[in-house]
């Protein structure tokens, strides 16, 4: 509305004052040139498009007739190339970065290798030095928003701050006694603190995140929501993800699903964010969507772990709050949306027999708009609209992979490499920049990440305590 | 051996005559301070090894004590990187780079959609302007050798004699008219002057690719197989791959499945090499390693198209000669092997309920010595060992997806983008070079393809006679 406005009275000024100045609109960047996916409603796409920033907000996008109207700090031509809504990760563990490659496809590794490991070696330290590591690689796989959870998310937050990317933070509560906290109770305590200290914060948002149904007492997972909905945050869990789980929670429950376990004990609410959710019937699905759940769907790391494939396909069709996740860097390994569009696209046509099954524009919202909507943040982000925040990226349409593009969203599914994304932008900032971090020394990061990788070594893998 | 000695000769000058020159070595090429992966029979690793390259042959490939030894013309030091084997692309159409991200996901997409595009756009130019991108492509990624199957052979030789990459080139022979043959026995024909043209070249390996049993007859199979045999060259064929071909094989020849017809009529030999795949059992398994067949497998595109998972698993493990494929630039849609490593490794333990099936050091395996098996050129090139050609890759591992590497078969399979490829040798010879290429103009090929997509955009996708 506002946008025709300013376009009928540029015209104006251009017939009557030919190059007046006066009537050029100042902005902060301009994008121009560019094939926009602007994952609006009705998935709008410019050909020559642009997107105008101002400040940390979206002033315009449009087909690019009235780039004449604007004067930008800076501006960006894209020449072409693909621009979309920053990626949103739904589900990770940042910090894991450090444990990447370590003891791939052992049986049963959570419980005899992952838990372990991160007894040893978990600290304030590890955390922070992870978490830096998997943010620049976030960021330059064109992530711009992530969900994580574990340990010292103080520490993740302050290296999310630091590079100024956004996130859900969640603080890891787990009944047994962890770097962070002794028992179920500490880690609340700590979620709370973490909470308090966060929840003004214009990029971050603070979370619980309770590890899963079966590794929490049903107190533990009452109390969080009871919480959660006082502090109105969200609450991340893994849901419905192994057999495991479905055993625990079977027992404990009289024969529920993981779903219908957390539903009876008033656990579902549209604060939660469930990861996974493979193991799920018509029922558990109907309950995730009564209580507008939102869902992380992790391809990658579920086939990966042999655990099955979530009917996420029908859950988005169904129109459940769906986005993409790419799990932690020892579950995915690469922590880069893009990583998962492949898999998610081939995947689900090979479950359904079906090569129309998850056609590329599906990915593409699950990465953006149904990301946002997944943690109820699509008010937000997710899309490029005016007024939305101006997370940002654009992906280089000239490397051999991503040429031709006769279907722009064809060619980020199957194609893409998260090393096409070219530019970063939260928040109308320019983060990365011709593949170059602007805001930290990515040398310096990798350096402190493989420091601590030689100390993981030394004190796991050669000691041989632990599995290889 | 010749190693052996070599050390012995060179300890001996360095204790007589301290650093006499005359004890040194001299090589073309030396890659030092390497993790290198020989993919030899013992799966050998050497964490700060050296290859050291002499003319178009590995001289030398040791655990780097006796990296003093040699005088090298060219020293790349990989400061840590992984070097390994230059990777082999079992099957492909690289020409079709062209058309890639062209209607995807359409039902019946090769009867429907491509060979009606084919009829249309397949010219000597066509085949030229999308070998030159696909083979930028596939250096860039890693791939050194590739078997391709397309029109115009000759065109696509001239562009690797160019490029100088390593390839086996099928002109195809089909029962319809195409743009170099109105019949089958032109194609044959076509291919016998091709095969003459190239049978000495030193990298190109002309052969012939009948498209598949259920497009060619009888008595066409029988012809090519009597004529590779008589001119020791290849034979490549789609095989086992569609329910189309399921249907017309059974009538053609009494119920019988694509491989056990293909037994019936001779035209299992060691010559042939069959792509997918997927549609086999047990006898037809055995029938395949009994006649010493190579197989391509491409993971990739099997699921985007749902036709499904090849036993390729138990192929490889039953000791049948398979390598992986990407399949063309319409199928997979990127044409590195690289891009296959994830889904072959996770889609493999999905369908095999099993975590530890699969593992990374398989799948490199598919990817070099058993790739090169597929192809019967195992006993020069898929492994670095005294005496091969010097196809040799170096992967960069510190960018940040790369980092940290406890274990380079994982990180190379769970983690690495066919971008982290930081230099490629083909015969010695280094083509790619800290990404850059160093025998084509990659912009000039990149424009060419551009300018060929506006033309099939102008002629197909925009008149709309072929569905997009
Ligand atoms: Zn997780
Ligand atoms: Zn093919």
């Amino acid at each position: 509305m506002f946008k025709k406005t300013l376009i009928a009275v540029s015209l104006a000024a251009t017939s009557l004052a030919s190059t007046s100045v006066l009537a050029l609109e100042k902005v902060d960047l301009l994008i121009k040139n560019a094939t926009v996916l602007t994952m609006d409603q009705e998935k709008t796409v410019f050909n020559n498009g642009l997107v105008a920033v101002k400040e940390n907000k979206i002033f315009a996008v449009t087909d690019g007739s009235d780039v004449k109207d604007y004067l930008a700090a800076k501006v960006i031509d894209a020449n072409g190339d693909i621009v979309l809504p920053g990626l949103i990760n739904t589900h990770t563990h940042v910090s894991m970065t450090v444990f990447r490659s370590m003891a791939d496809d052992v049986p049963d590794r959570l419980h005899r290798y992952i838990f372990p490991l991160e007894k040893k070696l978990v600290s304030r330290d590890m955390v922070r030095i992870g978490a830096q590591l998997g943010n620049v690689e976030m960021l330059k796989g064109g992530v711009t928003t992530y969900a994580d959870m574990y340990y010292f998310e103080d520490e993740v937050a302050k290296t999310v701050d630091q590079i100024g990317m956004r996130a859900v933070l969640g603080e890891t509560v787990i009944k047994f006694p962890v770097a962070d906290a002794a028992n179920a109770d500490e880690g609340i305590q700590y979620a709370l603190d973490f909470i308090k200290e966060y929840k003004d914060h214009p990029r971050i948002t603070p979370a619980f995140a309770p590890h899963a149904p079966y590794t929490n007492t049903t107190e533990t997972l009452q109390k969080i929501t009871k919480l959660s909905l006082e502090h109105d945050v969200p609450v991340m869990i893994h849901l419905a993800e192994s057999e495991r789980e479905n055993q625990v929670i079977a027992e404990r429950s009289g024969g529920k699903t993981p779903v219908g376990y957390m539903a009876d004990i008033g656990a579902l609410t549209p604060n939660l964010v469930g990861a996974h959710v493979i193991n799920v019937d018509d029922n558990d699905i109907a309950l995730l969507k009564k209580h507008d759940v939102g869902i992380a769907h992790n391809m990658s790391a579920n086939i990966k772990s042999a655990k099955g494939v979530s009917p996420a396909l029908k859950m988005f069709d169904d129109g459940l709050r769906i986005g993409l996740g790419t799990d932690g860097p020892m579950s995915g390994n690469t922590i880069s949306t893009i990583d998962e569009f492949n898999q998610v696209a081939k995947v689900h046509k090979l479950v359904n027999k079906d090569r129309a099954a998850m056609p590329p524009m599906k990915v593409i919202e699950m990465a953006t708009i149904g990301a946002a909507r997944a943690l109820h943040m699509e008010d937000t982000i997710g899309s490029l609209e005016t007024g939305k925040l101006a997370d940002i990226i654009i992906i280089d349409t000239t490397a051999p992979n991503m040429v031709p593009v006769y279907n722009p969203y064809s060619a980020l599914v199957y194609s893409a490499y998260a090393t096409n994304v070219k530019h970063t932008i939260v928040a109308g900032k320019l983060l990365m920049e011709d593949r170059n971090m602007l805001t930290v020394d990515e040398d310096a990061i990798r350096e402190e990440a493989l420091k601590f990788a030689d100390k993981v070594r030394k004190t796991v893998v050669e000691s041989g305590e632990v599995v290889q």
